[in-house]
This record gives C-alpha cells, sequence and structure tokens, in this order.
C-alpha cells in the first residue's frame, strides 16, 4: 500500500539578500500532487557534489558562518562580501531550491505514469535536498530491484559526467583521455569505464597514496603533480597513449598549461620535420570544476593547435539529444552496483547539512569523500 | 624580353647551433630552373611580419646582438639561453629560409605556366627574405596590372588573417567580432573589411591615439584598455553589437579573461532568470598572437560556456579548402589599393635586415610600424 500524499515536507533553500547575507534554512513546502504524466517521490538520499556547493553558498565568506533558529529549524547565515555581489546579482533575494539529483520512493503517480508507483527512481530534479519532489515520470530512472536509494543517489552527474568525457573524445576524434584530481569518486568512475571499454586513461593525482589507490583500482597510466619529474613523466604518458583531450577538475593554476604543452612534447617527438609554429596535433583542455578558485595560467608554449574550453554536463546531454542520453542513463542503471558505484563518508539529516560542523567537512571537497543527505532521517 | 636566368641569388637565413648561438646571414644559393608547371620569381619586396621574426630570432637574447663579416655579407649572432633550447630541438643546427610572404616579377617559367612570364605576383613562398624563388604557378597570385611589388607584398598573411577572422566569426555562428591590438596594420585592414561587409566590430587598443586614428577610419566601437572603466565600456560595446568571438594579437596577460568576463556580462544582462552556471551564450576567444610573450591569466568567471584556443592562418585555408581560398585570395588582389593597402615605415635591403639598429626597430612591433625587405636593393 502506498503511503498517503502528504501535505507538505521540508526543503533547503539558499538565499542572498541584496544586503550581502547568505541565509540556509528549511522552508516547509505544501506538496504538489502529479499531474496525469507525473510522479511524486518521497526522496531518501542526495548527494552534495561540488557542482552543489556553489548554489549552497555563493561566493559568501564561510568563517563567518552563524547559526540561529531552533535545532529542527536552523537558519545558517553568513556574510557575502560586497565585491562578490556583482557576480549572483541574478539570483539576490530568491529563495532558491538545492540538491542536484537523489533518490527516493514513487508514493504517488499520475493516471498515465501507474507503472512507477511503488518503484524506487533517480531523478535530476534541482531541488532535490527535500522531503518530497513531484517531477515529470519522463525524467525519472527507475533504478533495478536490489537497489537502494544511496545506490541511486548519484546516478546523474558523476555517472553521466565521465560516460560524456569517453562520448566527447570519441565524437571530437581523439583516441585516449587525460584526467585530473583522478582520484575522487568520479575519478574513479572514468577509470572503471575506460578499462571496461578498452580506452587509455591517464590519472593525474595530487598525492602517492591517490596513485596507490588508483593502480590497485587497475589504472595503468597515473601521473603524481608532486613528482620532481611529473612533467617528463606526463609526456611520457601521453606519448604512450597518444590522449590529445583532457578534463581537469581543478581549473586554477598551471596545470592545464602543463597538460596542453606535455601533449606539445609528445606530438613533436613524432613530428619528422620542424615547424616554427609547432605540431599540428590538436590538443583540447576541458575544464569541467574549480577545486582551485584561483586564476588559471599558462604560458603559450604549445603551439597553435590548441584549445581550453569550459564544460557542463546539460548542454552536452542537449547536443547529443534525447535518445543518446537515454542509451546513457540506461547503462548508469545497468551497471549501477559496478562501474557506476559510488561510496559516501557519511549520511546526513537536513538540519545536520546546516550545521557549520559538518559544512566544513563536506565543503572541503577532500579527494574520495562524499556525503549524503537523507531527507527522511530524523532531523 | 625577360631577364637571363641568374645562376645564383642571396637567401637570409636563420640557424640556432646547438650550443645556444643564433647566426643570420646571407647565403649564396643556386637557382632552381622552372619545372613545367613552375615560374621563377625575381623577389622585389618582402613584409616582415611578427609570425616571421619568430623564425628570425627565436628565443635569442637580443640584448646580445653581435655583427661579425663583411658589409657585402654579415653575419649577426645572439646568445640563445640554455633553458630556451629544448624549445627549438627541431630546428638545432639547421639553416633555415626566412620570409614568408612576398612579391616580384615572374622572370622565367616553365611550358605550362608560359602566361605568367613578365606578370608581377605575389606568394606565401615561406623563403621571401632571398633574391630569387621557385614556385608552382599554382601558388602565385597574379597582381593587378598598375600594382608595384610593395603594393602586393603583404597579399597574404595579414589580408587573409584578417578575412579569416570574418569567415571563422560565420562558420561558427557569431554575428559580431572583437579584435586586439585593433589599430595595426591587420587591424586597420579588418575594419576596412567590417565597414564593407556591415559586420559590426570592437576594435580595443591601447592608446588614446590609436582610438582616435581607428574613428577617423570610421570604426564605431573602439575600446582603450587604458581607460578606468575600460571593462564597463568594453561591456557596453559587446552588449550593443552582441559579439560573442574575438580574436587577439597579444596573447600574455589578462585581456583575454576581461573579453570572456564581459561578453558573460552581457549575455547575463539579455537573460530572463538566474543561472548558477551562468549564461548558455558561448563566448570564443582566438589568440593568433604573442605581443605579450608573458603567460597568460584569467579567472573563470564567465560560466561554462566558453573556449580559448590558438589561431594559425594556414590551417584555417586547408579547412576551408582550395576553392574558398581561391575566393578569399581573389578579393584581395581586387582591392589590394584599397582594403587591402598596406603602408611601410621604411624599405631595406637585405643586409641591412642584419643591421643591429635595423633590428631594433623592425623587432619592436611598434603598432602600425611595418618594415619592407628589398632583396633587389644594392646590399
Amino acid at each position: 500500500m502506498p503511503d498517503p500524499i502528504p501535505q507538505s515536507g521540508l526543503s533547503l533553500r539558499s538565499l542572498i539578500t541584496a544586503a550581502g547575507e547568505l541565509q540556509l534554512f528549511l522552508a516547509e513546502e505544501p506538496v504538489r500532487p502529479p499531474g496525469p504524466d507525473e510522479v511524486l517521490v518521497r526522496i531518501e538520499a542526495a548527494p552534495i557534489n561540488p557542482s552543489d556547493l556553489g548554489l549552497l553558498f555563493g561566493p559568501a565568506d564561510l568563517s563567518s558562518l552563524a547559526i540561529s533558529g531552533s535545532p529542527q529549524s536552523p537558519v545558517l547565515t553568513a556574510r557575502v562580501p560586497e565585491r562578490a555581489l556583482p557576480a549572483v546579482r541574478g539570483r539576490l533575494d530568491q529563495s532558491l531550491p538545492t540538491g542536484n539529483e537523489g533518490a527516493g520512493l514513487v508514493i504517488a503517480a499520475g493516471e498515465n505514469a501507474g507503472a512507477l508507483l511503488g518503484r524506487r527512481v533517480a531523478a535530476l530534479g534541482r531541488a532535490m535536498y527535500a522531503q518530497y519532489i513531484t517531477l515529470s515520470a519522463a525524467d525519472v530512472l527507475p533504478l533495478p530491484d536490489d537497489a537502494t536509494a544511496a545506490d541511486g543517489a548519484s546516478c546523474f552527474v558523476n555517472p553521466l559526467t565521465a560516460l560524456a568525457m569517453v562520448e566527447t573524445m570519441r565524437s571530437e576524434g581523439h583516441s585516449a583521455l587525460v584526467h585530473t584530481a583522478a582520484a575522487s569518486n568520479l575519478g574513479q568512475m572514468l577509470n572503471r569505464i575506460c578499462l571496461q571499454d578498452g580506452v587509455e586513461l591517464v590519472n593525474i593525482v595530487r598525492r602517492p597514496e591517490q596513485a596507490e589507490l588508483l593502480r590497485s583500482l587497475g589504472a595503468r597510466h597515473v601521473v603524481d603533480t608532486g613528482s620532481p619529474s611529473f612533467q617528463a613523466e606526463l609526456t611520457a604518458a601521453l606519448e604512450a597513449t597518444g590522449a590529445t583531450i583532457a578534463f581537469d577538475a581543478i581549473g586554477g593554476g598551471r596545470l592545464v598549461g602543463q597538460i596542453l604543452a606535455a601533449m606539445e612534447a609528445a606530438a613533436v617527438r613524432r613530428m619528422p620535420v620542424y615547424s616554427r609554429y609547432g605540431s599540428d596535433s590538436f590538443k583540447q583542455v576541458y575544464i569541467y570544476g574549480g577545486l582551485d578558485t584561483g586564476p588559471t595560467e599558462f604560458n603559450r608554449s604549445f603551439g597553435f593547435a590548441w584549445s581550453i574550453g569550459g564544460f557542463l554536463l546539460t548542454p552536452f546531454l542537449a547536443k547529443i539529444g534525447p535518445e543518446r542520453a537515454r542509451a546513457l542513463r540506461d547503462r548508469v542503471a545497468a551497471e549501477l552496483k559496478t562501474t557506476f558505484a559510488s561510496r559516501y563518508t557519511a549520511e546526513i539529516s537536513l538540519a545536520e547539512a546546516l550545521q557549520p560542523d559538518r559544512v566544513a567537512a563536506y565543503n572541503a571537497k577532500h579527494t574520495g569523500e562524499k556525503y549524503l543527505v537523507a531527507p527522511q532521517k530524523a532531523l
């Protein structure tokens, strides 16, 4: 028997005031009954991805975090520096829902969506740090029967981004990949995809234990930026694999330029004659994250055949079209407990997500650590 | 009557030794008689473009320039720092011809190229700082009858690069252009092309007198990086024109990022709702020069829909194919004295090109200054 439709539920909201205060709080919101083609999902698990943190905290100064309200209804505030306000002008004084993705149980369904009633589903719902969400039936991904909500919570952002990297590599004419922050949850997935699909992957990590972890997971090419011969080791790995496209999660600093320079050095070694303009081997780096929020800096020591660009999942999915996007989603569902398995550091309630010590932990973005919001957990 | 075929001619050569010495000298070389589909050109004028300087001087330390040899056969030397040698490994100990483009008189022609005999032609010959060159007839551009060699010397690099910018703008789905170092010879050409073709152009310059010059040439949007409100003025010009693609001759410094940030700010003003990921307006900057050889540095404050890449004429021409490339060349020939007119600061002989004071002048890359090598001029 499905549960009765609840009247209302809690939703974690983020608001930045025009006066420069960030406010995170739990709003009690009416539940919208599903229309004919919709389902009502009781959300059980929603991961905190790096891409969620930008909306949650914006450019707030987290050293100014303060908690008020009651334990059941905490309000977390922080100061937003005045110089950072223009960058978020479009969101000022609006209470925004949070949580890009998650999983839960369909507890009510419209007349055309009855088959989903009682099914556990995942969704890229953009408001998943909440107890309930009403979604189009076409937008949910039914999970295998033996999957828990935690198994399915991270079905979209990391798995589809990792698959998008391999898809982009192929569609843009490259034959092997480079990935930075490669020991991350996403990096481990990408390693499994590449091993399975026979794609050569150069993993760039920042610490020896991360290199060891990836090697223990079967990675053939792992380079540590901390090595004194990093540039030479990277060039050798690029020469061995022929990789001419990289996906970078770090963004700031000099790594993007180091990758392009190493790609160029590997390409020049293959050239029979000197060219003043460098190789004609086209070298691409996509920046998809910002673990280092500082400036990106590079010397243009890699010829003229290169490009650095931003990469985001949503426009990628729009570009490949609904049919191909569905094929990728189906692969995720089929390999949920293997290729696309995620591990979580801890499960926290909606109220715990507003505790300053919890914020400090999940906002640290330690490689391999990931937190799961459990909206049904007692506050 | 055509001249008799000479036995030999002088050619300006650049060589970097493995020991780290740059040598520029004049080599006496045998003239190769034209084959059936070739022509022999007596070169009369060849410009010194920024793209020539890289091959001429490489990474040499020009404060160490020294002249030896005779006035008729000077040898210019300079020290190449050891740390810069790996970047030019492919050219070490090879005497390389210099001079990308130029114009001259066809003084001998193969049996299938007789129609060109006696014609003044331009070519992208890659060895044009020389008295003679033998070229495929298909690779020369016959000049209008009233054109001098100086008129036709710069037919390729600047005109085709300027046309390539407008072509690229159209083929990649943009509708208006941004150009930096816009008061340059190339920039003035681009301004004339855009005025003629009805394309909106945002000209970025570094000094008030350059802004004034461009305005006097009909430019509607000119922004000076020296203005205290540069970023706001640039954003306003981008909003007015809708330009989302830029061509940058400078390379180093923060300008590339400033352009992308202004494009994003202009795009965000057009957005009805806030997006945490920024606008979906795709923003492109191509770096085609390196007037500032320092590092490129940017803050990624312009969403995810952006790309920074290298741009080079030769692969562009290969991409558009021979038919379209010929159409662009024909336009250059037809508008040689108007749209594509070049002015020169001075004409210098092959030997004068090796005089340290001349080197200092033409290597200064002052905006609007351009030197012409006249290989037939007395040494």
